[in-house]
């Protein structure tokens, strides 16, 4: 389906690709003020996060460097990067994420110019091997940065210390992942997942206002659905568009609320009308998952058939129904549509009389019963809960004892979202200065991929050494700052 | 001195700066049939040893790679080599020398062009990381070979089996170092010395035959002498021409030597009269280390004062002494003079009367009259013994029960041109066959920069992984095979 458009969609997407801007900078501290032996190390500090390519300008000092000089260096987003290790990494996702490369210089003076794109504050510097008869100078070291966002579009926020502050990382973190497409994170995976771009769209309308970029990702998913038409989870850019062979119904769907924002934001008619007919495709692809005789969609065991959060033992059942009428409504506001109006009104009411606890005032998922801060989220932000009941549900939640949490960001800004649609616009505010600003007193420059407070190390993929520390998902602080939603009146 | 005949000189060897010779080979066995996964190594076999740049073509099989390709590549002259590792490594030469890099390919596929030139017939790669969601295919692996070698100019050799295969060997270490420069080893060090220059011109003149090779080193190392007209040991060429900060007594003055052969061989008598008196200044600096009343030259406790062989027990005062007096010979050859014929009678004389020990037919050296076989093998050389006590020397050492002895290929050319002198062709035959014949026993594709027969593990840098498996002063059986000097009546 949808076969006959790609060649066009692609065009269109390829003209909106960016130039990106470059800017070239170098370290603020750690440059060394001596010549280095072998088994010296440096860490420059860029005094920020950067995504570019690094030129060292090396020479030799003593006698005439008589065998190569041998580096391993290091590239970390977050200090804690430059003491761990790959040393033991069991974990699931590779470890050529890791930053970090060695280089043979044969003949000095040398200009080491890495062919490499880095995700990069600090910068470590081995010196595996030099010889005896000469030590090593670095007489310059710079980056040439990279970004598609426009600085000049976006004025600092006003207001308090602590939210300047947050907002300020907010930016930098989705700054660093504006490049030719919004990237999840530039150290990892380096490419564009539907579930960032929905949040990264969401700030970059109070902010870089980069419109053309959020276009040119739309029309790339549309060009990556596969002959069914289903919208892949993420895709690939390199060596051509091509969609990853993930599939998460979630993912698929928030093309919707995606497609819609853009057009309330931007303004644009015409990717609606292209891309409309694909959008509302993705809620027919879902229905074979929705038992015609109960209305429920049906639970699975299949890891990733439905993200929702980063966690493990998150029965995903409840959230999957909200999200399915979440992204029908957001269809709702783009088409008019009697069908599938009453559509989401009997699958509301199918997942309120199989779900919903009404004397704990919770949203129960799954053949367990599981009780989630996500199930309860999704409710409302759904409109499954509203009102009153919507404040009971969150709040009834938080009272309760044994309850699965969130894990991420990018479920922390789904709670954040849902206080403000109950009101609850200054404990809103009051988690993203605890959530958020709790990655800013462990010294994010950028917002990270996982943040638990009760467990900075936790990282789903088996060892912290592959998270992203600047991740698009994390971003939208600075959407809830700027856009007005945590005003009282909003 | 010399300093305003620089410039003219290094414009003569920048003119005779060879063009390369370019070919493309690809291994003979080792290409996997299948597709990778990580932790899988694969070693290629080129079937024989190059010098040259490698290309991978890669390409994933699987899902769209999703993570990086992380590739470990090491180039290995020796099979020994693929089982080394830097591990402990506590050697006083530069492990930057081990051909080891690492590669991370971040689109495929991809064609990884390597950039730094290498060494090697076994190429090992090990797939350090890849991801869950895909497996590496090597679709190619080619070489660009580079030598300055002509192929055409050389023909197999005649004889026997065993000559032949040493032979083949010999010619391909030549070959494998004859690049811009003839270099020492195209592993490490990759650079224009001396000492092997020298061996490798005689060697060259009977096979390759590039004379314009030889006379560009002459013109290299005129260039690279210091304000005092010393001649450096070594030189680099890169970035630009300048002279190691490293002088040995014997290569110094084997520039004369050198300057003869050429002369002898290639029959340019302009280099011999544009060099020559830097030449015979080479005998005059070496002066300075001469007892004027007794006629001896000092013996040193410096490192390196002067090499003659990788024995840190030898005691190198005699062959000092009588290697000047071999090349100052040499210089009597291009240029009549009196004066110096009279200091090499007074100074052969003084040796004589210093160091031999009559009764024993040995020459002694040093204070504590140390017997050593390259003393006897430089006394023949030399021409401080001739005729029958010659022979006797060269015998007597062998009977002696405790002598200091030989451990690099580069000495043992001077044990086998000594036996010629004393007209033991056969033995000479018989040392080349056990010798040399004992690398190839242990599957030698180039002959190596050391080897002893009874410990070929030897090192002289604290450890095998550094050593070179093609190395230039080991090439040299193909000049006696080649010479006639091994015949009967030469």
């Amino acid at each position: 389906m949808f076969e006959d458009k790609k060649a066009a969609w692609l065009e269109k997407a390829e003209a909106l690709k960016p130039v990106l801007r470059k800017e070239t900078v170098r370290p603020v501290s750690g440059m060394p003020d001596h010549a280095l032996t072998e088994n010296e190390s440096v860490v420059l500090d860029f005094g920020g996060h950067y995504v570019g390519y690094l030129t060292l300008n090396l020479t030799g000092e003593g006698s005439h460097p008589d065998a190569p000089a041998w580096l391993s260096v290091k590239f970390c987003e977050n200090s804690r990067e430059l003491h761990e290790t790959l040393d033991g990494y069991q974990g699931w996702i590779s470890k050529g994420w890791v930053q970090q490369d060695q280089f043979h210089v044969d003949v000095l003076p040398a200009v080491l110019s890495m062919p490499r794109r880095y995700a990069f504050r600090y910068v470590k510097i081995d010196v595996l091997a030099l010889s005896s008869k000469y030590r090593l100078v670095i007489r310059d070291a710079f980056a040439e940065t990279v970004t598609s966002a426009a600085d000049e579009n976006v004025l600092p926020l006003e207001g308090d210390g602590q939210e300047a502050v947050i907002d300020r990382v907010a930016l930098r973190t989705l700054r660093s992942c504006m490049q030719d497409v919004f990237e999840d994170g530039p150290k990892r995976d380096r490419r564009l997942w539907l579930g960032d771009l929905r949040l990264q769209a969401l700030t970059n309308s109070v902010t870089y206002r980069n419109f053309d970029l959020v276009k040119r990702c739309l029309y790339l998913f549309a060009c990556a659905a596969d002959r069914e038409g289903r919208i892949p989870a993420c895709l690939f850019t390199e060596p051509r568009v091509e969609g990853d062979d993930t599939y998460m119904l979630d993912y698929s769907l928030f093309f919707i609320p995606t497609l819609l924002q853009d057009a309330e934001a931007g303004g644009d008619r015409e990717t609606v009308r292209d891309l409309l007919p694909l959008a509302l495709h993705q809620l027919c692809l879902a229905d074979r998952q929705f038992d015609p005789d109960t209305g429920l969609i049906r639970d699975s065991d299949r890891m990733g058939w439905c993200f929702v959060d980063w966690n493990l033992g998150l029965n995903r059942q409840f959230c999957a129904q909200a999200i399915w009428i979440y992204c029908a409504r957001a269809a709702l506001r783009m088409q008019d549509d009697p069908g599938l109006a009453r559509l989401v009104a009997e699958r509301t009411a199918a997942a309120r009389s199989a779900w919903y606890d009404a004397e704990r005032h919770l949203f129960v998922s799954g053949s367990e019963r599981q009780v989630s801060r996500a199930s309860q989220v999704w409710a409302v932000l759904a409109g499954i809960a509203e009102g009153e009941e919507a404040t009971a549900c969150l709040d009834a939640v938080s009272a309760c004892p044994e309850v699965v949490g969130m894990v991420t960001p990018y479920m922390m800004h789904h709670y954040v979202e849902a206080l403000c649609r109950i009101g609850r616009k200054a404990q809103a505010r009051q988690v993203i200065r605890d959530y958020w600003g709790g990655m800013v007193r462990h010294g994010a420059d950028t917002f990270w991929e996982l943040y638990n407070p009760q467990n900075p190390d936790e990282s789903p993929y088996g060892s912290p050494v592959v998270n992203s520390y600047c991740h698009a998902w994390s971003c939208t602080p600075a959407w809830f700052l700027r856009s007005g939603i945590l005003n009282e009146n909003a």
